[in-house]
């Protein structure tokens, strides 16, 4: 590695998301297959324009996604991924802010207006596009109090 | 949740699964953007048919695959997602074989023979069809004996 490497960024990796057409599909499928039960019962978080639920294992969560309203921006991935998917990762980080200008400062484009919003944990957070990031959608957010 | 539901499965996350056009273009963006250095160097496992590399983050992993001769598995996925993405969730189980006759029992479909094969952690896997979850490819693992 060379001497300029950055100090680490990521933190725990909070959760992987995953959406899905009907997200209680697939926490019928998780119950059935996996014995595993949902933490969070779905919500709608419209100013994400999803509806979501959390199934905690033991070391971190999944987040599932379904699209809420016709502007959801889960839709497109849907329509490529008709039975669903793994649709990001978010990893926690200690600062939201500094983490976002050091994606920028480091040539990464955060998606939207930059300014972190509030997500599923009550925590604001910040995507990264996937063109900076080998294809996968990383979400970055504010490390919780609490779980 | 209803009154059949198997006892839980999943034991930890203990990896993402990124598929990469190049494992070492991925390991440097981790590091320029992140900060994060591999904790397990590239190296090939010919049996999957894949390159691999290890992230390290505060809880768990990430798995960077890379294709691996002509017949590799990765090549499908990459075909559609060029520029890679998130390819496999992986889950410890305490049993591997118990696992595997629980994924049939329940309906789901086993990848390959069905014989669970040695992964990249040393340990027994097996992969289960992602249509039968979600659209997501779930590998499960034995429980490794240390990290």
């Amino acid at each position: 590695m060379t001497d300029d490497l950055p100090p680490l960024l990521l933190g725990r990796l909070n959760h992987v998301g995953i959406a899905c057409p009907s997200i209680d599909d697939t926490i019928a499928m998780y119950a059935r297959l996996f014995g595993a039960t949902v933490s969070t019962p779905p919500f709608d978080l419209p100013a994400q324009g999803v509806r979501v639920a959390f199934i905690d294992v033991a070391n971190s969560q999944l987040e599932l996604i379904e699209p809420l309203g016709p502007d959801s921006p889960i839709h497109g991935f849907l329509k490529k991924n008709p039975a669903g998917g793994q649709h990001h990762v978010c990893f926690e980080v200690a600062d939201i802010i500094a983490a976002r200008d050091a994606m920028r400062a480091r040539g990464a484009t955060v998606l939207g207006s930059g300014e972190p919003r509030i997500g599923a944990h009550g925590v604001p957070i910040i995507f990264v596009h996937p063109r900076d990031t080998g294809g996968v959608l990383i979400e970055l957010m504010a490390t919780p109090d609490h779980y």
